[in-house]
This record gives C-alpha cells, sequence and structure tokens, in this order.
C-alpha cells in the first residue's frame, strides 16, 4: 500500500488536548466504508471546530456487511495507518461494521487514541432512558453483530434490534423527506416498537447507521411523540469533544476548519455523494488505491 | 486461488449439443456476484432442464458495481476457471456488471463458449419492439456502463436508460408484492416512459437486472399496458437453448438436473435468499474461498 506501515509513536491526551485549544492545531481523521460517516464529520465540525480534519471513505470495498472480521480488520487498519501518516492524531471509526468487527484490532495497530460509534450511542441511549429499554436500528450487518445490544446491556439497559435496510438505499436515492420513506418509516417503526406481551415501553430510539441523521426528521415525525431519538452520530462527536477537553463552541464563533477527503473510488462521485451527506461543499478529495 | 487456472481444452459446440441431447450429459456453469443470477439459472431450468448446472455466486465480494473493470473482471475469471475445474462445459455471464465489463477478458480466459445477459436481451429487445424505442431498467452500475445502450444501438434501436436502484433492496427485503414497491415502480417507469417532448413511443420495457423478474408480475401491472416486456434471464436461456440446439421442452416432462452450488461468503445465507430467487429449494451450497 501507498501510506507507511511504521508503527507512530503515541501521543498523549493531553498533548492532543493542548493542540485542540492552541495554535498548533489537532487533526482528527475520521474513517468510514463510504459516504455516511461524513454526518459523523459533520457533528464533529458543529461541536469542535478548532481542529482540522482527514476523512477517509474506502468506498471501492464498501459495504464491509458482507465481508469477514478479518478482512475488515485487514482494511480499516491499513485506512487508519494511512490517516495516521497523514497527520492523524486521533482516529474516529466513523463505521458501524468496522467499529463492531474491528475495534480491537485498530486500536492495537494505531499509535494514537481511538473512538468507535457504538460506544458512545450506549452510553448516550442508556443516560437518556428512564424505563431502561431501547430500540436500535441499524442495517442488516450492524444488528447481526449485535454490537449495540452488547454495548447496552452491558448498562443494564434492555434493548430491541430492528434491522432497515431499506433506510440506506432510500437516503442514497435522495428519498430523505419522500413519501415513500415516510410509509417505510412507518412500517419499520411499528414494528421495532411493537411488543408481543403489549406493554412495550422502549422510550429511546438509536439510530444506529451514519446514514439515518438524514432521516432524523422524517423518524422524530414518524417515531411516537414520548421516544427520544439518539443519533450515534453526535453522541460521537461528544465522546470525542470530552477526549479532547473541548468546551461547547460559542454560537457565532466558527472557524471552518481545513476538511481533506481521501476515497478509493471515484473522486468526482464522492464529491457529488459527499456534499449531499456533509451539507457541506466537499471539494479537496484524493483518490487512494490502498492495495488489498 | 484454490481451483486450477490452466487452461482447459476448448469442446466444439457439436460436442456440448450432443452431450445435450445424450446420456452423457453437458455442465452449464453460472455465474453471478449474488444471487440474483439465479433468476437466469431459473430460466434455464424451465427451457433446457437435460442438462446438469453449477452455479457460482461470489457473495463475499459484491456488488461488483462499485468496483473497477480490472478487478470485476479478475474475479470473474477466477470464478469461471473455478467453475470450468468442476466441469463446467459452457459458461453462462448471469451477472450484467461482468458482462458490461468484463465479458472479452472472460472469453479470452476460458476454454469454452461465454454467453453474458446484454446481448440476448438486446436481441429479444430489438426484436419485439415495433417503434424501434426501447427502455432499459437496471442498477446504477449497469446503466453507467451503457452496455445495453451499445447493444441496442447497433441494432439500430433508440434506448432510454434509467437507473431504479431501490429495487434490488426491495426484492431484498422480500417486498416484491409490496405497495411500497408498487409506489416506487410507478415513480421510476413514469420517469422512464416521461419523454420532454410528449411523444415518448418506446414499446418495449427491458429488464436489465437479475433481480427484477421477481418483480415482474408488478411491472407488469404498472407498465403501460402496450408495452412488452423483455426479461434478460428469459432471454438468455433462450440463447443457451440455441447454442445447445435444444428443442422446446414438451410440458409434463421435466426431469430435475443436478444442481450445484458455490458461495464465496456463507454458505447458510445463501441457501436462505438463494431459495426465493431460485422458486426452488437451494440445498448443495458449497463455501469456497478465492483468494484475492
Amino acid at each position: 500500500m501507498a501510506a507507511s506501515q511504521k508503527p507512530l509513536s503515541p501521543r498523549s491526551k493531553n498533548d492532543l488536548a493542548k493542540n485542540a485549544r492552541s495554535t498548533s492545531r489537532a487533526t482528527i481523521g475520521v474513517f468510514d466504508s463510504g459516504v455516511g460517516g461524513l454526518t459523523v464529520l459533520r457533528a464533529l465540525l458543529d461541536r469542535i471546530p478548532n481542529v482540522d480534519y482527514l476523512y477517509f471513505g474506502d468506498t471501492a470495498r464498501l459495504p464491509y456487511g458482507s465481508k469477514s472480521a478479518a478482512t475488515v480488520a485487514h482494511y480499516a487498519v491499513g485506512a487508519v495507518q494511512y490517516l495516521q501518516a497523514q497527520g492523524a492524531d486521533l482516529l474516529v471509526i466513523a463505521c458501524n461494521t468496522a467499529t463492531a468487527l474491528a475495534l480491537d484490532e485498530i486500536k492495537a495497530a494505531a499509535g494514537v487514541p481511538v473512538i468507535g460509534v457504538v460506544e458512545p450511542g450506549a452510553e448516550a441511549a442508556a443516560a437518556a432512558s428512564r424505563n431502561h429499554k431501547v430500540v436500535v436500528i441499524g442495517t442488516e450487518a450492524t444488528i447481526s453483530s449485535h454490537a449495540y445490544r452488547r454495548a447496552l446491556e452491558g448498562r443494564k439497559v434492555t434493548v430491541r434490534e430492528k434491522a432497515c435496510p431499506l433506510f440506506v438505499p432510500l437516503v442514497e436515492e435522495g428519498w430523505a423527506e419522500h413519501p415513500v420513506t415516510e410509509q417505510v418509516a412507518k412500517i419499520y417503526l411499528s414494528e421495532a416498537f411493537a411488543d408481543d406481551a403489549g406493554d412495550s415501553d422502549a422510550d429511546v430510539l438509536v439510530l444506529g447507521c451514519t446514514h439515518y441523521p438524514l432521516i432524523k426528521p422524517l423518524l422524530r415525525r414518524v417515531a411516537p411523540e414520548h421516544i427520544a431519538i439518539v443519533d450515534s452520530a453526535e453522541s460521537t462527536a461528544q465522546a470525542v469533544a470530552r477526549q479532547l477537553h473541548v468546551e461547547p463552541v460559542e454560537s457565532g464563533r466558527r472557524d471552518l476548519p481545513a476538511l481533506k477527503f481521501f476515497a478509493t473510488d471515484s473522486a468526482e462521485k464522492f464529491r457529488t455523494m459527499g456534499t449531499r451527506f456533509l451539507g457541506l461543499p466537499v471539494r479537496d478529495v484524493l483518490h487512494v488505491d490502498l492495495k488489498e
């Protein structure tokens, strides 16, 4: 592969926190199998504007969901090593599948702090649920991995998991506010919140997929009113801010950080699709060829 | 990889045709990136029951649509060489992407006749269209390849291409007869048959994706009545029958051929999903690991 494979020297949390506050800016590397993780980058930009960002989308090898844990770990480690070689001081694994299947391997291979999307989402859901009952929605792969179930049950929360395989293609079709998506959401959520015993009292819905923030307004309309929606992307941004000891951003004070994107498939395709997911123009995209 | 890479000695069409008619049965190898090609196998079983079949689904490496032509060719050649090593006398490339991007490479690497899905579909569409105007629907990858456009324009047929990216996930969700799918089909087809000049007179709809035969009854209801539907899977089965000089099957006379399946991802998953696509029980599935 193109990037250097040598282990990088670990940097302490204090260095990072200092960089995030000082003029020597920290650089956060965000990794996903595609463009979905740009919703996590968006949440990071809103929460932590005073650092720089690198984003790696392994678009040529997606989806990770159908691949073995060993393959996913191999791909993810290659990508995060590339991000480190480009200067990332902290890594955010914005891919649910890579987090579920390979977070330990990524942490072992990385010389810098690594934060995945599952634990922050589970932590926020556990804190938000009065009844300690939560519904998690995600792709077939994320739901089958039971990563959220494990993280939530470890926090004494009862979990119902529901795969919603049509949401990703609906979002990618650009139908985030389409009547068809609303109809599909009604079907999925009524199944997710149905309870055979007739006393479903889950009070939190976890968006366990990086595509779902784009249909959050629609889900808010369709979900029962008393349900709190926990967005893993936002929870992850909050976890990163805590790690960096970043204070909440004053409104009005918004330096736009440097943004640099790497994609393993077409840079043009990444720019077009990425702009929709980030909600900001995606410009500086470099095509990267990571050998198998 | 596990399969022998040595070139196999070519066999003549006459040998094949003899095998298809005689007691020494011919073996047809069907290749697809996933389970979709099972609709092509189904059409072959209906049309040519007196041969045996091998089916290879490269489920661990799908979808091919986002991969480069070189990668698709490399994967497809590995798979068809595996099928040949297992005894295939004729190869059917039941994958639109592999046909569009790599048919020549596959033919060059194979020592036996190779038939893809695009040419037979285009041929049938050209024959069926009185107005020489045809609409082709398929995945984003197939439509972007313009393989059907080239094949049809070569036959003096005007083509309108329309990507329908939601059909595959809707079929995979098991919603082949669902109201949501009907609503999506109405939207897609009204776009496909809309004409800015106000005089759309396309009279043929080509199903350019192996998943679409499962929603053919629904598309028949939704499409304008005068539109003929050409199913690439059926057209391909007819092309194979012509190549083998097979007579139309007498109704009632149905030996069930030997069926053997190979999948690069979970055999269990292939059995479950495959049964829906084939419309027959998928039993004898072997997991195969083709190295990159």
